[in-house]
């Protein structure tokens, strides 16, 4: 990786201090990392993320559902449609320090660099962290940025119990991050995240930037089967109906569909238990869930009703009844084409090996692509590892990925 | 079902009031049935069935391990080897009455008839009841007949600790049921047990007597399936190592094995778990029992030789580690040929349909067939229902089977 031939290129060594300054807050005594949304982790985080804004000349900004905006505003360009960059800083559960943080420091560094460089952008340049995208605390997760896309009203938000039992609304007042902006005050011409992958592709094939063209839809389902309680010993297995052998036969049903799927679909039974889950007694009841992800909105269709008629067969094959219930179904996002482009164009002026690619997570990206033209940069996590504390990316990536959104942002709201 | 041409029957009418009599002991407030062994309800049982054994004259006999034995001994036979009839009373939680108690019962009245009859048999008639066969308290199961047949030390039987945290020795002392007799006591000529299938066969194909002349083999195992917990999103499927799919792979082998082995294999996956059993992480640790059968020892080795190979094979295929540890294994049991010849014999005299068939399950006959000759009449359960409120088995068939266990033991020790 070089970076020679840039003509301007982020302060790297103030955005890998960042990280590990930000990534020692909410540290517990075991030196696990935890900053679940509102809480008092969360809240010395965010003070500190408003500190460097404040550093930076930054404007801050606090919306009713807590998400914070710094703005570089100059006299010439207060009344455009800001550049939006952002991610989030809230952890889950003894968390790696990238997810998230990474987009929002790197921002910040975009800022600081055009700054520094004399650059009078045509447009505000924003840095947004959106509150609780994690969803461990609040559900359901990506919820700042959703709320200020208005898929879901800030007052409903506000009401969301915790699984500790507590108010969010109240959560928020509590560590002084309920603002009084209302979400989507800010109507942004364009919004650019900086992410770590989360996966293991760009790691595996030795590329350093991710042009994120779309990110997959995602259907949850919770399949229930019952069958018959029979003894083990004395039941012929004619005369069965298990459940749990069913359960088992849609497992491989779905892995066989994903194979064929040519790597568009990926199908995942996370979750499983059978009834009464005795060595010598044919399970009656399995209860397991699927997660059936493809980028493509009429695919992902198509595998929901295979797999129903899949169900249907199956039902009448082995003598069981099959019920699912649908636990979350997400749309696929397309990004902007034109952002993906500056993003692959970017790469190339650095001599960085980029491919397009589709985000397999959610991110706070999907919800902002509903109201302005939004796209996603990532870099690679090495073994694919997130949500641990194991969750690294080398420093070359980590600064790579920077001076991409850098050269993205330049373009789209470089000198007047 | 006709049993008029039966010079001598059994009292059927005394049978099925002393059923109902034993049924309604351990009953609680529910009007649940749970006698478990060397409990309270237990000792209620086992007073009963001493009460009834001496109003017919039997000697009765408590063995170390608990054992309980009637002997009808005359004169002229006591010092010859003694047919044995018997099977156990206590139950699991929740139970029917006929499981056990059938057998037991069924012996007594056998004696009783004889005795009416003024027949003079050739050798003893005794009844046993064995202790603890269900196995529900402490284990293993059918603990009183492998005591008895040698193939356990009643001092380690007696210090087996319960699920309740109490020692067998000292609760079979508690109820008055620590006897004298060293097991093994009484070395019988022959071992019949009469006892409803609790399984479907018999009742779904019409059949009032089962001659049963095996008892299969038990293998199970626990499989262990590592693999590496990934984002069900991020992680393509080719790199992914999925051990729940894994697990799911060897629940569809099993299940074809067994469709190919022509009824004589059963198989059954009965528990399972995934970890970290999270809706969107491809598992990473699963663990499934494997309950594996069959009347053949040369086919039940194939079976777990089959299995050995293929988990070899699904480690390398599915990038998993796979480890499986032995939790019991029990030869099958060929029961005594001439035995289940008399009991079709029998069978056909009385015009009873008869087929000649396996016990899926276990019984302190397949102990006692270590030290003498052994056999076992089935009788049909109700949608092979077992081990429940609901086990039913037919009135006819209850006098059918107990008719037939008559006359198999009036050929064996008849007239003198």
């Amino acid at each position: 990786m070089t970076v020679t031939n840039l003509k301007q290129s982020i302060n790297s060594e103030r955005l890998l201090k960042r990280l590990q300054d930000l990534g020692r807050i909410g540290l517990d005594n075991d030196n696990k990392r935890t900053r679940l949304a509102a809480s008092d982790a969360d809240k010395a985080g965010r003070d500190r993320l408003i500190v460097w804004m404040k550093e930076d000349g930054l404007e801050v900004e606090i919306d009713r559902i807590g998400n914070i905006f710094g703005i570089w505003y100059s006299t010439e360009n207060r009344n455009e449609e800001p550049i939006l960059l952002g991610s989030h800083i809230d952890t889950v559960i003894n968390a790696g320090m990238y997810d998230g943080c990474y987009g929002v420091l790197s921002g910040l560094e975009v800022i600081n660099t055009l700054q520094k460089k004399g650059v009078k952008p045509s447009r505000p340049i924003a840095v947004a962290a959106f509150t609780n995208e994690e969803g461990v605390r609040y559900q359901p997760d990506m919820m700042g940025s959703l709320v200020y896309a208005g898929g879901l009203s800030v007052e409903d938000a506000l009401k969301t119990v915790g699984s500790d039992g507590t108010l969010l609304g109240e959560e928020l007042e509590r560590i002084g991050y309920a603002g009084t902006k209302e979400p989507g005050f800010l109507k942004p011409y364009a919004y650019i995240e900086l992410h770590i992958e989360q996966g293991p592709i760009l790691d595996k094939e030795g590329i350093s930037i991710g042009a994120v063209e779309n990110l997959q839809g995602i259907s949850w389902q919770r399949i229930t089967i019952e069958g018959i309680a029979n003894h083990a010993g004395t039941t012929p297995i004619v005369m069965r109906r298990d459940a749990g052998l069913a359960a088992a036969r849609v497992i491989t049903y779905l892995r066989d569909r994903a194979n064929a799927s040519n790597g568009q679909t990926v199908a995942t039974v996370g979750t499983i238990s059978f009834k009464p889950n005795a060595v010598n007694v044919v399970p009656s009841l399995a209860t397991f869930t699927v997660d059936l992800r493809n980028p493509n909105e009429q695919r992902l269709q198509e595998e929901e009703q295979a797999l129903a008629n899949y169900l249907k067969e199956l039902a009448a094959s082995e003598e069981v009844s099959i019920s699912s219930e649908q636990l979350a179904r997400f749309s696929p996002v397309s990004f902007d084409e034109n952002i993906v482009k500056l993003i692959e164009q970017a790469a190339s002026k650095l001599e960085l090996h980029s491919k397009r690619m589709t985000s397999g997570a959610g991110h706070d990206a999907q919800m902002m692509a509903r109201i302005c033209p939004s796209a996603m940069i990532f870099v690679p996590s090495i073994e694919g590892i997130s949500h641990n504390p194991k969750e690294a990316t080398n420093d070359s990536d980590l600064i790579a990925g920077a001076n991409v959104l850098l050269d993205v942002v330049n373009n789209l709201a470089g000198n007047k």
